[in-house]
């Protein structure tokens, strides 16, 4: 154990924390199993407020995300949760430009699915292209990478061709990566200013 | 403002304030005027616990670095805290291996000093060779380079060279750059495991 964050998964988590409250509005582009949109859930809803869209364009992933809620969540806070089985690139048009507190992206393919149904970065930079509109001031937008296979090293190198043209004066663009585990997870974190 | 950091600086501060408690020995290796110190200073000192070294190869660095202290830290906790003039190459031999909780780098010039005085690669290799023996296990090497001119980013690779080969299951290598800053200091937080 480090005495800070061991893994990108800590440290991404330790963002979320301290960037989220109840009653925020959360994206979770690429919900896989839903893990990470469980602990979105916990953070942000309550029976009044909050809202958590859970996106993925495989079933499959959409099926083991709902199964992974069951009886994790209380009913009265499902109704808070809409689960969308779309590409990452087509968001609602419901969702309104600055209205989102958070979006999280977790590339690459489904754990324990098709390894060959990775994302693609031509899609993933469109969507985060619509992403940028939609998170309010204050609010981030957190990708996680997976250089460690080819078509990931692609589309992480693409994302920062993309992040590093944003507005230094709108978007703080932080890049983080383990040196010396050069095949684990990168986290690129968006926060956009406030004021 | 960005809502859970706005520059290196904030991001430096809050893992300091995370990793240290009370009663800690901490090294800032290279002081420069003295901010960093006045702050690992608050956070490690009381009138019975706690050391810090300050120290830097430049005269006129620790000057400023005692000038700024001055009336902001109470007199008995001034016993607690040594100021030494050395290159940052040559640790005090009185400091045990695997006993200091956090040892800084600001690496560069001295802020308003003469720009021809950086810290050089090579030293600094050396420097971080020697603090690798000296954290305790769970503390940590905090290291902010300046990519910004030449012989800052021609170290900034060198010290990314050294981190990339260290044992992973010991050190946790995270490196934060600010893609969209592309001047801005970097941060490499090297932590070293509990167990």
């Amino acid at each position: 154990m480090h005495p800070l964050f061991n893994k990108h998964l800590d440290l991404s988590k330790q963002y979320f924390e301290r960037l989220l409250k109840p009653g925020d509005i959360v994206i979770d582009a690429t919900c896989g199993n839903g893990h990470d949109s469980l602990f979105l859930a916990s953070l942000i809803l309550n029976k009044d407020r909050g809202f958590l869209y859970t996106c993925d364009i495989q079933e499959e992933a959409l099926t083991s995300a709902k199964n992974n809620f069951h009886g994790k969540i209380a009913p009265q806070l499902m109704q808070r949760i809409q689960f969308l089985h779309i590409c990452h690139s087509q968001f609602p048009e419901e969702i309104k430009p600055q209205s989102v507190k958070l979006i999280v992206y977790n590339l690459g393919y489904l754990p324990g699915g098709d390894k060959n149904l990775t994302t693609k970065t031509d899609t993933t930079l469109k969507s985060i292209t619509q992403a940028l509109e939609l998170i309010t001031p204050g609010g981030a937008i957190s990708i996680t990478c997976y250089p460690g296979h080819q078509e990931g090293a692609i589309e992480e190198h693409a994302i920062l061709e993309l992040a590093s043209h944003l507005n230094k004066n709108v978007w703080n663009c932080c890049f983080h990566r383990f040196v010396n585990r050069p095949k684990s997870p990168s986290l690129l974190l968006l926060q956009k200013a406030k004021n």
